[in-house]
């Protein structure tokens, strides 16, 4: 019952300060929250998943659905604390939050050996580099993410689990350049800035929407859209092609939206949105997607004042625990 | 962030002092709870439900899943606020919503065009008349709306979710006429009054019973059952055409008690039934009404204090959302 | 609204002390949870299902579901009460749940007729033993069980709900006899002493293993096993079909720790793991159990501290009523 | 940790049934609260004191504070259970607690000596009756016992532990006979029926009022008050001198809001006002008062729906412990 | 039960926008809540205090301790809504707030007659106006509100009740000028701006410091300070004579953070600190500055996602009847 | 808002492993609580009160009523995480906390000169121990604290803040030595084993008692005791006073049960009586005992699962912070 010092009891060190830190696969809290348009507390999801992740250990990581332990792979595994984020001046905290990210991405892999050789090639630099898992924090985070991302990869898809698109332009009253960067409009900006590739999907969407106008939109940032409704309609099988057969084998960013579960299974979040799916269709969505060129992974929006019991965080915990043998899939 | 003034922020006034307020819909609050056999609170439903529904408003009510927004359509919905009623005397109060729904449903459309042709024939004064959804309140407030409808309707159809028959002819020790009227025995004084026709349905069973008695009382006010099991065994597409089988072209009025919803994921009711549908599920089959003659609805049982996060708000919120969309198919 | 005296209002004695009390079935309470590894509580179980039992009565026990009601049975069913046991010295607890157990085996049947006549086939002493439904405490309560249930039958199938083995030979740290006897090793104990058939199976297994070395263990404790997302790849029909034949007609205990049900449905337990089954699928695999040799059965880690609005105990409180009815399937 | 059968673990029987009940005080559940004009869930108030008494037992039930223990004193006291009422018809409910209540009044002590010779003074009747210490339930309960009490001792002083006056005269809406009757009227309602003695007194009081018309009709009622600031004013001692003059030697009830106490530390209640005093100044308080001539005592407004972890259970359940203890001072 | 329109069901208008609205006092809500360091969620504020009015309204004004009632009093009270305020961009809603709040303040009083002839005595340009209770919002509302102030008044002076002094310069990281405005720095940005008069004093300070510096700092800033400990060292008349003596005849700002009630008692907040005093010797402080010049007041950083049972807001919306009181003393 | 390394941010290591740790002042978790006779859930004592320290920092340690910060010291502070425990075999967790208390204790200063020149007369060895603050767990872990404190000073005076005695010695049913070593009767066995002085003190009792008997015993033990009601009779100075006469200048060990606190303000703990004290007022008194000769101390018996909004865990947090600076007084 001891403390979380690290997710799942990994090994633990605040990499940004310590540069010998060495690892393949890090775990990034961002505690960023003030991208938020209804509820905030999401700066205490990676506190919470970590809590959520107290059951987990290197030692009992196998899982039977996957058949395989993302500890007992040889890559290091490394919990690297949380990027300092000033809750009061978002842009600058989308500052420090991209400066962070591509310092990490930047530094060399523990693993002496070729680990994603596929990587190596997508990448502008022909090397490998380290993959992150970040803990939102809101969905903001993506925006300063992508951005470090692009520069060593260059636009990548996004397959995108969540209740709602994060493709719009903007909140009225949002006259400043730093109020159009918020959780629900960083997709938008992120394709002004290029940083997204036509390639890209969303899965699980049941937000209301202004009409077809936000469709056109979304599709111009770059997206495909996937219901939560199509899982009822199609099936699990026909939504994994459909998500595969969209980003193909570009570089492929995995981000996820705890409110694409239901919030009557998953209520520690900030928007949430009645008719999502359960947590075991999600995990075997993801499962389905093994093996495509992942060049990074979040779970966001996890709001621990709204949780309870922790079932939240335990499946935030859970999810990011398939990520991490998704990324040696 | 701000207040509820109204349901998704829609056009409020309080129309039954109000002679001016036109509508075509009208929200309607109940907030009447004393006819509850377990947990009471639902006197609180309608003010959980409008906080639940903040995050909605016009201008963003596009649904994918029905491809339309009630707003835009160009009728008048309004919210009309809440029907004063007592606490301390059912009778009382059920004489006060029955004088206030009816108050509302003679009242003009809005419209100056023809909205519910096929609602004029099936009225017994030919013309049409305003819809109205009801916020419980606990289901008690189905009988004084049954009555109000009868006046203008004639005996209407009913399509009931619930995990609840609401049929029985009474509790032991309600010997006084006034503890018969109580939200699991409306229905039988309903039809004992001529209110209900013999082609009524409910969806989403599974309370325990007496027995056989039980369900031959229930054939006997007007109703068939299918069961929340029903989901598994037949589909949803089964479902839907059972129900509407059942109703044909008569008037139709919906009530939805929020534990037709599983209670772990629609936690804020009085009377939880283990083994519900999801909320997804009741909103597929709500889609598959579509066409039918309703001439009125509600979304009772909501009761804040056993809710969490919002949860259940949030679910009711939306299922009126789809009922307001649903009167204009 | 009154104090729950027994479970669903059924007659109550204090059965081990008062020898006069007869029964066919007996409801047991066993306030045990200190071989709880993580999140203890479950002692408060017995109290949580009888107060999540409270709108349960045996006037209103027939289900849909069953098309029968199991207090119109004729078998005289009685809420014995709880166990004494001490929370300080697990020995001594399991000997005092042991010796209590058996004794209530022991007692003759309340009915003058056969009720199970393959029963008394099974049994050894050839007579026809009463069933007793015994409510956690958490799981480690099956070992004393165990060795009651071996005294009159001899090793016995279980068929085990959980989304854990629970059949680990010991954790780390557990250098005394005493403390290998928890809710995650009572499996593997009671193999040990040869409680347990080869003919056992789990449903609905979902944690983190060590790896395949924690199979094999599984196996050679005498269990195969379901997986919760088997559910999905192969639906409710083979699921049952694979656990009768497993068990086939041999003598079977059936045992579910709440934890098989999602968190996100029934938080109050103390292992959640996401991604598991819904309260309405473990109430179908349950009716799919309906004619095998049940000798006893339990509902485990209901841990109320966990809880909300009592959902789990409701869900709970339920699947006792699906055991009643099974039991006299 | 098992179920409670009865108050603090004590002798149980449903006395209103079983005529061989024998006791001195009863405990007597009043599960009522449909008088209640805010927060309704009072009717589990039997329940939940229960429940917050599970610690205390007979055996352990001395006082530091008292220096006595009231199960030690020889006197029999027996949780009684509760009254049956009716949640749909108030006038009914309290017809049913005031039969209940008077039948329970004249039953004989179960002690063969003489245990409240004053008592004997005060009843019409000149005998000693049983002392009841009711659980609510709303303070509606209140009426019912008064006319119940008046029949044996005629009017009687009421010291009356409240945030909130109670002697109202009507809501306004309240047109019938029956919606008089409420947790914020019935003072008003027994006075005009002759129970309450004019040397009655209010002590905690802090609620808004209408102004000085509601201070002038509360002194026609027949009572006193003591606002919550007086502790602070003038002391505890000046407070309990106050009581004590104001009461003299009559026959006195004693009523207890919960709402006495700051909603801080017991927000398990219905009408909550900030400002109120601490349960440790509460129970101070009571115990100025040993000695008078009380003829019956209660604790209401506990509605556990809105408590969180019993905290409002155990200081009411403490509390009736101190009135056991003063009933026998 | 009805929905909250306005705080204590006064009349509600959008007053910024509808410039006939005409009041004496308004009532405003700020939900801006990201200048917060640690829990954020006070943009819920004014909804959660308006919802703990529920229960006030004028024609029950009257409080004992006060001897009046304000709605009573001939002036107008009305709720103004809230301020539009963005959440993403601190600096644009600032200056959102200071906009709104000088537009209101600049209204003509609703009161034909003179209100605060002082009042006008203070204001530089010789006129009375209105006095606005702001319902936060965390506390960096204070500096729009103090900018606002300050074009009428000039300096002000300010009690503040909280846990903290609010007068830090600044926090590690903070290196924009945007970021150094949060709710722990607002006052010493007004001080830099000459905002606050050199007779101001804070009262119930507990929060733990950087040592003697924060102290001469929080000197330098303009502030005297009462620590929590003062009211059992100096009791509470000397702490309101410190007050008094303290702000003399100058023109007062009253600001509370709820923080300043202990957390035990009001958990409804962002920065927690034990030890803090009960809202009952809160109120008796407040009321004892009857007669200052008051020009405004607020109460902020109520956060209902840590709230229980309303128990939080309940205490909120009481001060803030008290402030109405206060303001027209 | 980065997850909890350590109490306060203070440095972490493991220093039961890490011999190169060094400290002059230790924080050590003892995550056990299968002592617990009611509600369990100490065992995340150490986690709670870690994460309720979270926004106390050594740069921010100063305290307005100490005068002081205990980190700027100059001793050495660090948090030495939590000692593994077993939960299974209560004997088995006994001797492992014994040990590791024993070994921590045994470590030599970190301060090169002398701390606690007093302490060294007060040890067998003559020389300086570090001091060691641990956190519960529940108070059984007082026994294995005292065993191993009496190797170094021999018998100790105990001050003990407790609703409860502890001194009880033993449960009916505890038949076997292990089940003898509880939270309630640790005190009993330490006193047969020589370990407290005759010369100590209880403070805050008000727990109900089997009688006179139980007096006898305590003292018998070694303890006087203060009541919860001797505050209002007495005054904090005479209390303080007690204390300081009570334990002289003897070594001085210094054990606070959280349930000392009204469970309204500190509802997170296991078994809680009403009418304690506030958080205020058990500083107040802890300020009060500067100078005397202690020789460690702890915080016992905080169970999160019955906090909310982390209130307990603030408290606990906090007056972990006055331990350290009163070890310095
Ligand atoms: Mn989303
Ligand atoms: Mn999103
Ligand atoms: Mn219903
Ligand atoms: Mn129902
Ligand atoms: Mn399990
Ligand atoms: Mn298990
Ligand atoms: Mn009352
Ligand atoms: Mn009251
Ligand atoms: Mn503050
Ligand atoms: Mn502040
Ligand atoms: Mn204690
Ligand atoms: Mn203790």
């Amino acid at each position: 019952f001891s403390g979380p010092l690290a997710f799942s009891h990994a090994e633990y060190a605040r990499c940004l300060e310590d540069e010998t830190a060495a690892f393949d696969i890090a775990i990034l809290g961002m505690p960023f929250d003030t991208g938020t348009t209804y509820r905030p507390g999401a700066r205490f999801g990676p506190y919470a998943i970590r809590s959520g992740s107290r059951r987990q250990r290197a030692s009992q990581g196998y899982t039977l659905a996957w058949g395989s332990n993302p500890y007992a792979s040889g890559l290091k595994i490394m919990d690297c604390g949380d990027v300092p984020t000033i809750p009061f001046d978002n842009a600058l905290a989308v500052d420090q939050m991209a400066v962070a990210y591509a310092t990490l991405l930047a530094r060399p892999l523990a693993s002496s050996t070729s680990v994603w050789p596929r990587g190596a090639l997508l990448a502008k630099d022909g090397r490998e580099h380290p993959r992150i898992i970040s803990l939102g924090g809101d969905h903001t985070i993506v925006l300063p993410i992508l951005r470090a991302l692009n520069k060593v990869y260059g636009p990548v898809s996004v397959i995108h689990f969540d209740a709602h698109l994060d493709t719009w332009n903007g909140y009225p009253g949002a006259v400043t350049d730093q109020s159009r960067i918020t959780h629900g409009t960083f997709f938008y900006i992120a394709n002004e800035e290029g940083l997204i590739a036509n390639s890209s999907v969303h899965a699980g969407i049941r937000c209301k929407l202004r009409g077809m106008d936000d469709i056109m939109n979304d599709e111009s940032v770059g997206f495909h859209f996937i219901t939560s409704d199509d899982i009822d309609d199609h099936g699990v099988a026909s939504i994994v092609e459909r998500i595969r057969k969209r980003v193909g084998d570009t570089p492929v960013y995995l981000s996820l939206d705890i409110d694409v579960i239901d919030p009557g299974m998953a209520p520690g979040t900030g928007t949430p949105e009645a008719g999502g799916w359960t947590s075991r269709e999600v995990k075997r969505i993801i499962r389905g997607l093994a093996g495509l060129n992942f060049v990074g992974a979040d779970v966001v929006e996890v709001a621990p004042a709204y949780d309870h019991a922790e079932i939240t965080a335990t499946a935030a915990a859970d999810i990011v625990h398939d990520f991490l043998t998704l990324l040696m899939s």
